[in-house]
């Protein structure tokens, strides 16, 4: 833990920057896995598996008894926590489909936009020690609800060739089409290029290492778009003297968990609830199964006591955090000075893992800064919305002389002539 | 012209194939840019000023005398004009700020989406020989209403180290912070690294040259987002038995104009409407000031007849153009099957440049494709939205467990211990 009191201004951009991530240059490396898979398709993704993932596959996609099988693997229980998550997710998504508003924006001229669905899409997801089934949830529910076509979801088989059952189960319960056993950069090349068993897709979603993120973003080069860049997961707490350091500590441990590249930054304006939280997060950091992660994270991390909400708020719109947790009393007052910050948690019973499995808003969030400029997943990422615009007679006639002056002072004179010719 | 008389199906994706650009590999040219640019910053900028557009310039930054002075070297006329075009784009934009719905997923749990502005963003205008004031409203507005606090503007100057008035008018009058005397990849450069004079911003937007393009995908190494990925501009104009020959061509030649590699389709399903639109767009061509840019665009243009409108609207999507005609009488009925496509004009007065200009709708646009995954320019392009979510005691009650549960089959038990140590 790296612990500040009042720091001055001068040193907050030191704060707030994220360790240099050493990423190796992979351009090559990734160039060269998608021109295997452009070449020899499916049986390419069968050579990747082998080699990266030590298994032997026969048929990339996964076969319909093998997802219909996953339904028998799985807990009773998890079965419907998973089917109370998706009712949460789904409610909220669902209210972020925009209604039509048609614009009249002088006598004969209306305009307005309509959604329609990005008809492709693919999820990666990652291979490891947990399996991400809340992530299928997080970005197959926005995508039916979105009304896409085709879904389908690429992720590593494990030694066996098997995928984990909660991941099949979660992805056939949430309408994903088609389900691929192919993991790393070549899953994104396949994704972007199509083979035989997998079909191209105008967007690729979902987290994954190194490689992964170094193939989505190559993979903008065939004009396939992707959901936004990506970095390790943070969080930031600003506490009050009426927050509670054990759960504070708990929401710091639960981002700490999921890797030794965890961001976790810890704000208080309280010197008691500071101190209280240290040893608290030191005390449950001890008793997590993960805690060789949780330690390497909490190495880094940043824990600082300011003198004034303002000031907290103010460096936390500086750092922009993924999660930001308002342990405050007041928060209603402070929400307004929420200026970058990917999803936050207000008050003390808004832990993080809420928002990472079940409430309903979406865990694929902005990191690294990037919620300074970007928006997480939501319905909107799956969806294009076009403007329409119709103009009777009479609105070109209203409209068309202003045209004609812009045009021309522009230069280009077709443009004119095509109100000059429908006036006269 | 490419004329196809009722093409099979197999070779369609033959026909909405672009032309490939050649696009040399600038990557090594544009990060030398970038490094000169964060090594001598303003000094630079002015270095490459006297290199590329043989202009001398002691300083970078517009002077607030060269802003004021503009609004005399514009006619009364074209005032009222981009007066006329900034109530329309206004009312429209602003009709796209959202409400805030709070939803409860369920007892206890409210959430909901907010807005937030891209703090600061940089607006690229080319030069050449045509005075893009028209991109200017269409950036500037809705970053205006968006309340971004800095928008900056770069723009090359002209030999005698000037910016076209109406440009320098228009990014007043639309509210535009500052306006730096800066062109092609450096200026990108600049709004990425920031410089003496120039602030670094967190989003450009705006058109450009191969360098511009190139320099804009470069900066997003430096953690800057921008609009969307960029190709020639193009339309597509279905046309039945009622169109008119004479505003068709009119609207071809009108994107013929913008550069030799303009794109442009016409579609019909009337041979009659087809032939006699073929004879007008050869006839008006002649009288073009800009005729030599419209030939060369017109020798790779598309001109196909269909036997039926579905047809036709199925190979729209299958191309997705950044403009689509209908010149139909029956549009109302096509509108639901249109899937891909930038911006729509319905019926025999909504002609392209309405929208280019002053209808109210935005210009900046997906094309070469990626209207398949593309939203164009709007106000959400200057914003993120950020997820609130509140959970009461009752709240987290009703939820823990399935939180908990979900939790745990994922391995992930510091956030399960986030709640169990809530609820306990």
């Amino acid at each position: 833990m790296k612990i500040n009191k009042y720091p001055q201004k001068e040193i907050w951009s030191e704060l707030v920057k994220r360790p240099v991530l050493k990423r190796e240059q992979l351009t090559e490396l990734i160039a060269d896995i998608f021109d295997e898979v452009e070449k020899n398709g499916d049986q390419a993704l069968i050579a990747f598996n082998k080699k990266f993932d030590q298994a032997t596959v026969e048929n990339i996609q996964v076969s319909e008894e093998e997802i219909e099988s996953s339904e028998n693997l799985i807990s009773e229980e998890l079965k419907l926590a998973i089917q109370k998550a998706k009712e949460n997710i789904t409610k909220f998504h669902a209210s972020q489909i925009p209604e039509i508003k048609k614009i009249e924006t002088i006598q004969g001229v209306i305009c307005w936009r309509e959604n329609r669905t990005i008809e492709k899409v693919g999820i990666y997801i990652p291979g490891g020690t947990a399996p991400l089934f809340s992530t299928v949830l997080m970005l197959a529910i926005p995508a039916q609800l979105a009304g896409c076509k085709e879904i389908i979801l690429c992720t590593p088989p494990d030694k066996n060739g098997n995928i984990n059952p909660a991941i099949l189960y979660t992805a056939k319960f949430c309408g994903v089409t088609k389900v691929f056993k192919t993991g790393g950069a070549q899953a994104i090349a396949a994704m972007a290029l199509g083979t035989e068993s997998i079909p191209n897709v105008y967007k690729i979603f979902g987290p994954g290492n190194q490689y992964v993120v170094a193939a989505k973003e190559f993979a903008q080069n065939y004009n396939v778009a992707i959901d936004m860049p990506a970095g390790p997961s943070e969080v930031l707490v600003i506490a009050d003297e009426q927050a509670i350091p054990e759960y504070c500590a708990a929401d710091l441990l639960s981002q700490a968990e999921h890797g030794s590249d965890s961001q976790v930054i810890f704000l208080s304006t309280d010197e008691k609830i500071f101190n209280e939280t240290i040893e608290e997060t030191e005390k449950q950091l001890k008793e997590l199964p993960r805690n060789e992660f949780a330690k390497e994270a909490l190495k880094t991390s940043h824990f600082i006591l300011f003198n004034s909400l303002d000031n907290a708020l103010e460096f936390s719109n500086l750092y922009a955090p993924e999660h930001l947790i308002l342990a405050l009393d007041d928060y209603e007052k402070y929400i307004p000075k929420i200026q970058n910050a990917g999803s936050v948690f207000l008050g003390n019973y808004s832990c993080e893992s809420a928002g990472d499995y079940a409430s309903g808003t979406n865990h694929t969030l902005p990191t690294n800064g990037f919620a300074k400029n970007y928006s997480g997943v939501s319905l909107d990422s799956f969806v294009k919305k076009i403007t329409f615009q119709n103009l009777s007679k009479e609105g070109l006639q209203n409209l068309g002389k202003t045209i004609e002056i812009m045009a021309e002072a522009e230069g280009l004179l077709a443009h004119k002539n095509a109100v000059s010719i429908r006036l006269k």
